[in-house]
C-alpha cells in the first residue's frame, strides 16, 4: 500500500506569499513591491565574466567538467575558508557547497533523532518549522495557540527589543537567524555568546543562519557564530551567495560543519556531525554546477568584492530611506541598518493583514508580519530590494496614508 | 542533547569508487578509464549558446532573474511534456524540474511512511538503498546475507536473463531502473507491463528511473513507463539531462508525478502524491538556476536534438566496439545496445575485484560488479564514456589478457 508520511498531513497551508500575490494582482497595476525578499540588481560583472568563461569551458573537450565533488570544488571551499573565515580557523574541508541555504537549513535536521526538541524564534522563516513537521518533531498543529505542539517558540518583539529569551525548558536544537529574517535585527557578540554558552551548558545544537551576513555594517555585530569562543563544538553555520551576490536565481550557498562538533547515540556513542553531513551530501546530492561555482569564486576577487559591496550599499541606501521615512512619520521600526529588511509596528496597532490592504490601496506592497508567526502580528516587513526611485516613491505613498 | 539519527549508523561504507580510485592511482599512468559513469563529451553547442545568453541576461537589470518557481519555469516544464511525453497525456504541471535524478530518487521516499516495504533490483544503484537506510526502512545490515534486513533484493543475472522476478512477498515501493544501471539491460513493453500490473494489483508504487532513456534505440523498449496502460496510477518517473545532454556538471533533471497517483493514510484517507511532492519541493528546494534551465530548454530545439543524437550515437559506437570486442574474445556480455554500459561475466568465473586488478594490470579500469550488490559478483561493468581511440585501445589491451 502507498502509505504516506502522515507528518505531511500536519503541515499548515503556506498561504503568505500566494495570498499576497492574489491581493496584489487584484489591485492591478502601479503597485511598488517591497514584499518579497528577492534581489533585483544584476549579478556582479566579475561573476558574469567568470560564468561565461565557464560555459565556454563546458563546450570544449579540454575544458569540459562532468561530475564535480559533491562537497564542492576545493578551490571554492578554500576561497570561502580563507575569505569568510579568515582568522577563525575554519578549514576548507569543513565547508560544504550547496545549491541553497533553504535546502541546507531544510535538510540538516535529517542528521538528528526524531526525538530532538526544537526551538525557533517567532517570527520565523517557515522552512525551519515545516521541515521539522515533515520529520515528525513538531507534533500536531494547535489552532488555539496557532503553533505546533512540540515546537518551542521564542517570541521577539518590541517588548524585549527583539532579543529572544533563552528557552525555559531545555531544547536540543535551536535555529537562530542573524541578521534576522524577517525583523532585520541583530545580536551583538555578547548577546550571541549567551546562546553559545547556553548550548554548551545544555548540550544543545545551534543552527545559525547567516544568509544576510553581507549586510552587516556595524562593528560589534558578529559576521560568524565562530567569532564566539566555543561555538565550534555547538554550532553549524549556513551562508549563501543569494543575498550577498544576487545569486537567488543562480543557486549557490554553503554550510560549515566544524570537525569538533559531535553528536551522540542513545548508548552514548560519539559521532562526527561533519561525517554525517558528508554522508548525506554524497548520498542525496550531486554537487553544484561547475559554472555556478566559478561564478561564486569570482565573488572573492578584488573586483568581485568591490562590486558586491557597491550593490549591498545600494540596498542599504534604500533601507535607510525606508527607515528614516518611517521615523519621520512617527512609525516605530527596527532593522535596515545591517539588513535589507525594515520591520515596523503597524500604525495604531492595526492587524498585519489589515495594514497590508491599507498600504496596498496606497500603491505599496509589503509583507504582513503575522505571516511569519504569532509574534509577528501587529508588525509589517518592507524590503530594500527595489530601485532607488521606487523606494522613494513608496515612502511618499506611505506618507499619504495619513496615519 | 545532540542525539543523532541512528539510522545513519547502519549505513555501510560506500567504498566502491574510492577503492577503485585508490587502486587506479597506485598503478600510476596510462590507465584507460572505463569505470565511472560520467560523460566525457562537451555540452551540445545549442545549450552552450543558450547558457551564455542567459548569463548575459543575468548581468543586466532588464534580463535579471531572481528566484524562479521551485517547480521549474513553465516554458521548460511544457517543453518536456510536449517532447518527452508526446502522446502520453503528461501535463506540464506534473513535471517537476530539479538539480539531479540522484536528489530526486533520494528524496522521493520522504513522502512515504517509514513502514513501507522496499524492493530493489540486485545489482543496484546504491542511492535507492542508502536513502531508505537513512529513513529507517531498511533495518539492520546483515553481514551474512550482505544486505539489509527489510530490503527485498530482486536478483538479476544471466540465469534469469536479467529479468527480475516479481517479489514473492508483497512490497509497497519498487525501484526499477531501465535502461538499467549497472547492467545496461532493458525490459520490453510486455515485461514492464507485468510490473505495472503487479503494482496495480498489490497497491504498490513503482519508482521508475529512466535516466538512460536517451540511449534507447530498439523499437520495443519503452522510453517511459507511462507508455504502459494504467501506469499513471502507480508510477513516478525520473529523468535527467545528465546522460542525455552531458549535464553531469550542469545539474538538471526532472520527475513526473501524475495527478492520478494517490497515497493513503492509516485511516484510509486519500492524498495526491503530486501535492505532497510539490510541498516538499517548495519547502526544501529553491528551484534550478535560470541559466541551467535555459540550457536544458535548448536541448529541445532542432539543433539541440540533433547534437544530442550525434553524441549519444558516438557513445553507442563505443559501446558496440566494447560489446563486439568482448564477444570476439568469447566473453559473455549484455547491454551496450540501448545503454552506455556493457556488463560482462568475468572470464573463468573470477571474482569481480580480482578481475578488476587483472584488467588494471593490462591498463584498463572498469567497475567490479560486486560493488553494486551480491548479484553483481562475478560480473564487471565497462562504460562507453571515453574517446573512440581510447575505447579501441582498451579492447586491444583486453584482448591481450589471454583469457
Amino acid at each position: 500500500m502507498i502509505l504516506i508520511n502522515e507528518n505531511y498531513a500536519r503541515l499548515q497551508g503556506s498561504y503568505l506569499f500566494s495570498e499576497m500575490a492574489k491581493r496584489i494582482n487584484a489591485r492591478g497595476k502601479d503597485i511598488i513591491k517591497l514584499g518579497i525578499g528577492d534581489v533585483t540588481r544584476p549579478l556582479p560583472p566579475a561573476a558574469v565574466a567568470a560564468m561565461k568563461d565557464a560555459v565556454d569551458d563546458m563546450g570544449t573537450s579540454e575544458g569540459f567538467h562532468g561530475y564535480g565533488p559533491e562537497q564542492g570544488y576545493q578551490w571554492l571551499r578554500e576561497a570561502i575558508a580563507q575569505n569568510d573565515y579568515a582568522g577563525l580557523g575554519i578549514k576548507a574541508d569543513e565547508v560544504f557547497i550547496s545549491d541553497g541555504a533553504k535546502c541546507d537549513t531544510g535538510n540538516i535536521q535529517e542528521l538528528f533523532s526524531p526525538m530532538c526538541s526544537v526551538a525557533v524564534l517567532d517570527p520565523v522563516y517557515p522552512v525551519y518549522v515545516d521541515t521539522n513537521v515533515m520529520a515528525g518533531r513538531a507534533g500536531k498543529f494547535n489552532s488555539e495557540k496557532n503553533g505546533y505542539k512540540y515546537i518551542t517558540y521564542l517570541p521577539c518583539g518590541a517588548e524585549n527589543n527583539f532579543k529572544p529569551m533563552l528557552p525555559e525548558k531545555p531544547v536540543d536544537i535551536i535555529y537562530l537567524c542573524y541578521p534576522n529574517n524577517p525583523t532585520g535585527t541583530t545580536l551583538t557578540k555578547d548577546e550571541l555568546a549567551k546562546w553559545v554558552n547556553y548550548a554548551r551548558r545544555e548540550g544543545a545544537l545551534i543552527l545559525f543562519d547567516a544568509a544576510y551576513e553581507a549586510f552587516i555594517r556595524e562593528d560589534d555585530i558578529p559576521h560568524s557564530i565562530y567569532e564566539i569562543s566555543g561555538a565550534k563544538e555547538v554550532a553549524i553555520e549556513f551562508r549563501s551567495f543569494s543575498k550577498t551576490a544576487g545569486f537567488t536565481g543562480v543557486r549557490c550557498a554553503f554550510t560549515v560543519v566544524p570537525d569538533r562538533l559531535k553528536g551522540i547515540d542513545k548508548d552514548g556513542g560519539t559521532y562526527s556531525i561533519k561525517d554525517l553531513w558528508n554522508r548525506r551530501h554524497t548520498t542525496k546530492f550531486n554537487g553544484v554546477a561547475y559554472v555556478t561555482q566559478k561564478g561564486a569564486l569570482a565573488c572573492y576577487t578584488k573586483e568581485g568584492k568591490e562590486q558586491i559591496i557597491e550593490t549591498i550599499d545600494f540596498y542599504l541606501g534604500n533601507a535607510k530611506i525606508i527607515r528614516e521615512g518611517l521615523r519621520g512619520l512617527g512609525v516605530e521600526c527596527w532593522g535596515g541598518v545591517n539588513s535589507p529588511y525594515v520591520w515596523l509596528k503597524t500604525p495604531g496597532g492595526m492587524a498585519s493583514w489589515e495594514f497590508f490592504d491599507k498600504l496596498l490601496d496606497a500603491g505599496v506592497a509589503g509583507t504582513p508580519g503575522a505571516g511569519f508567526g504569532n509574534a509577528g502580528e501587529g508588525y509589517f516587513r518592507l524590503t530594500a530590494f527595489n530601485t532607488r526611485e521606487n523606494t522613494q516613491k513608496a515612502m511618499e505613498r506611505f506618507a499619504k496614508l495619513n496615519i
